[in-house]
């Protein structure tokens, strides 16, 4: 199956919860499981999302409290390494989808495409063409187009 | 969902494998999701068990080849941190079942008594209890027994 | 001792490695601990500054290998973990220098940042201010006043 | 520079810190490097040896204080990993030296076996030899012996 991340803020505004809502709905539909860091906003939202149409959530959790991981996580991967479970968020997820997001969201969008993968990003960082060296990072609209551009990627 | 690690040898025995494809099977009966390194061995004999009851598995492999993992494995969470990953199927795991074993399985059990987690052993280590300092180390005498024990010990 | 951490890519300009060869020497000469990914380009210079002023090096290696550490590298950590060693440098650092750098250099920064630490850059990524929430961006014009200010941020 | 690891309880007896002691002033004295876990006990009292004869020190600590290590280590690397740092802990070491120890210990012991590596223990863990398909695990009577068979397995 393919493995989709979903990225962005744990304190996300309400267009972008509604966005990553439509990511995480567009990623079940389409058969495939949903990645994310399995905490509030962007991931909460994405994942409520793909329950909502029946999907797979897996959580990847800074803590070592499965507590801690939002209602709508199925699979719930407790690392204990705090902000650093962003690189196994990244390595778990064939491409990536960014919505919004701050310097944690930076964190993962770097590492990523260092790790020569695709990320799609919607209302998201912009980063200096020159200095991007690897992987691919493109540019999507809204939920359907990025989930779209996701799955072409890896296929 | 109550998240079962099933560890032991990739190079085992047909008995571990029969017992391990026994302990899936319970675990997905009992609706738990099944927990692994995700290769080969009691590892695949376990995921078999669970797929064949509608279970759901999660394989967290040393690589970051999705292709290493057995074909019985949903979810995949590829490291990249070769046998280090263990680690991350104990912390991934609410309670532990060991079948047979050797070093690496060793490194599984001590890694989650030592996070003060229980390990149920079928057929596995022998170790030394004056040293066993933390979590719990029991014995179980076939699949349907250890799950039930390890049901047990989390609920 | 306060640990410094020096960023940059394996394949630096000549100029980046210039500047690096100096960052590396004044952090010895400041009786500082030279953090870095041990590998070559900026962190190899860094290293033969720090050593040619007498100073402590340490290379925190993507493989497991030993021998992949550049020659100036006093304590080698090989990982294992591929570029997600680069979380580990920048926790094993109290501040950071960049020099330059493209994708793996920023996942360091941003990660650093995002575990709320000082990265000072020399000729590095620009960041749009309004995304970073938290640590510190700063920027320096040369190896003596990037020392300097990372030794007054952790002091 | 060899890295010799020094593995054991921080709350060791007396003996086993004396032991400790002597392994880490030996380590020292052979012009090699110590690498621990950073915190009490065993560790501790390894790097007061190493320190007392000019040696250097490399403490792995489980926290992101750098202040939880203890007055002795040079090189400190906060992972932010809890005890999952053990793992950390062998690959920086090119061999280790277990002194007595616990569910920890043996984290260590079987993790660095299974890594190939080779583990000297004084008063440690007894193990089932039947099950140890990888690495070495020898004993030595007393701290001397202990790093003169430490230092001909790594060279």
């Amino acid at each position: 199956m393919i493995q989709i991340g979903v990225i962005g803020s744990s304190s996300a505004n309400e267009l972008e919860e509604r966005i990553a809502y439509e990511v995480g709905r567009e990623i079940a539909r389409r058969g495939c499981v949903l990645v994310c860091g399995g905490l509030g906003g962007v991931m909460e939202a994405a994942c409520k999302g793909a329950k909502d149409e029946g999907g797979i959530t897996v959580g990847i959790i800074p803590s070592l409290n499965k507590e801690d991981a939002n209602p709508y996580v199925d699979v719930i991967i407790p690392t204990g390494y705090g902000l650093a479970r962003n690189h196994l968020v990244v390595r778990a997820s064939d491409v990536l989808i960014a919505v919004g997001g701050y310097i944690g969201t930076l964190s993962e969008i770097s590492f990523a495409l260092n790790e020569n993968k695709t990320v799609i990003g919607i209302n998201s960082w912009e980063l200096d063409e020159r200095r991007l060296t690897k992987g691919k990072y493109l540019k999507a609209e809204n939920a359907h187009e990025a989930v779209d551009m996701a799955i072409r990627e890896v296929q």
